[in-house]
């Protein structure tokens, strides 16, 4: 298998669709993992506008239930079903998502043809909600006027070196160590479970992605995110507008550089800009003074994560 | 007043949107009072696109509840609310449409800043939901999967002509009459309701638009729509797939334009194209054979109702 890790941004606006920047939504390939994080109106259409296929998306993340980032998770859904899907699909997002999905698909009499799982987001600290071989998806909570969440999404390396030492005390035969390589967990006949990362190491130190939305500068986010690689976080406002930016919960561009700082990223991504400004000259340049490598995202621009 | 009735199709596709297609939605100007007639994902998105204003719209019809018909439509009001509108709107749909918006506004703590109205349609029967001295709109029932609504916008005549006959039987003063002829009703002090419609005679018959979204074929709708002047009829289906839209109730162009033929319409308007035709040529030709004077519309087309 071939290591990916890439997002591939397809919504970087704020409240409302513009003519340039479409709502938030952000897909993200991990190790074979297909994830989408927000689903803001216009999605699927953003999807196939930059050659998303999304068929092949098994987990979708809402952060929260303000519209910008949800209202075309019903669309997508509903797409994906009529499009013949019969893959099972889990969204995680907060209570209230599952009687909205509820409503409408009772209303039109138009079950899902395929499997949906809701799992609901309510924990005040972080806590890992997916994971498996390849990779760890955690959910933290941000400040925001409603309960909101961000998430941080780790590749487990896909590259793993035997730990000798460890498999000879355990005395696990030799046939198994192809399999705990590949990052197979084995169960044998008398039941032990031989967990791959008990007997593996990473060959490489694992990257991570953690996306913030919606959020007003908080102290809780540096534990939560501590040592993530790569940042993604909302910069809806200017220093121009600090205090509506204040009062709004959410983020100045230099704030989100302040946290990159801090958590020592390796690169920052700004979005969720105000469709007030007709350009993003001022949040780079008050983002740079503080970080340096910060990047302003567009709709469509793809983040190889490395 | 200039007396303008124009339609503006904002989405023609069915089932999803594509990038050729948005699903429904259009945009009705009569005689200065602005209608939206469905709202498909995207719907927003489509008006900025060709220039629509959305803010004039007082009135939303909404056929039914499947989701190519009004997934745009929360997005679309919460936009209105972002941007600063406080005029009322009235929203004219299934029941259930009501408490779908309600859950979706309770969850992101968004009360929209004006006064939304909605009035649920029920009727078996064809009847009046709006009107005033300029236009009337009427729902009347069609036949789908799910409850399903058609609208009938007729304009009243701009120009009106003094009833003098009838003026004089009922006694009423000369100083009453420019107020008549301009479309007023007038309330005396005593309590006595003129009515302008029973003082004056229309200059110009008038002109009338019927919407006929999702439904199979069946005879109500010769007396719901007797007289109309242009039609819209669905046509999700060429004859390829007579037996497919049987099965889902849906009309194909040839049936479209047998209601065409047989309510003798000046003009025949074909969309809701399904997703499986690269071109609607055989619609085309399949219900010109049968009604002559067929449009397929496209999404940004202006129909001119004159």
């Amino acid at each position: 298998m071939s290591k990916l890790f890439e997002v591939v941004v397809l919504g970087s606006g704020a409240a409302l669709p513009t003519s340039n920047r479409a709502p938030s939504a952000q897909y993200i390939v991990c190790n074979n993992r297909h994830l989408l994080i927000d689903c803001g109106e216009g999605t699927q259409s953003q999807m196939r506008k930059y050659g998303v296929h999304f068929q092949k998306i098994a987990h979708i993340f809402i952060s929260h239930l303000h519209g910008d980032h949800y209202f075309g998770l019903i669309g997508l859904l509903s797409t994906m079903s009529l499009l013949g899907r019969n893959q099972g699909l889990t969204i995680y997002g907060p209570v209230s998502l599952e009687n909205i999905l509820k409503v409408q698909f009772e209303a039109g009499f138009s079950p899902l043809n395929f499997q949906l799982n809701f799992i609901p987001l309510t924990a005040n600290q972080k806590e890992v909600i997916f994971e498996d071989n390849l990779m760890r998806v955690s959910a933290f909570p941000l400040k925001h006027r409603i309960p909101t969440y961000g998430f941080l999404i780790e590749e487990k390396g896909s590259e793993l070196i035997l730990n000798l030492p460890a498999l000879k005390e355990a005395g696990v035969k030799k046939e198994y160590f192809k399999l705990l390589k590949q990052g197979n967990s084995i169960e044998l006949l008398d039941g032990t479970l031989l967990n791959f990362a008990e007997y593996t190491i990473s060959a490489s130190p694992p990257l991570s992605y953690a996306y913030c939305s919606d959020t007003a500068p908080f102290k809780n986010i540096y534990s939560f995110i501590k040592g993530t690689t790569y940042l993604y976080h909302e910069a809806t406002f200017s220093n121009r507008h600090k205090e509506r930016a204040k009062n709004t919960a959410h983020s100045t561009a230099e704030q989100a550089a302040t946290v990159a700082l801090n958590l020592g990223v390796k690169q920052l991504f700004l979005g969720h800009f105000s469709s007030r400004y007709p350009n993003c000259e001022e949040h780079l340049s008050e983002a740079s003074a503080i970080f340096p490598n910060t990047t302003i995202v567009e709709d469509g621009m793809k983040i190889s994560i490395q």
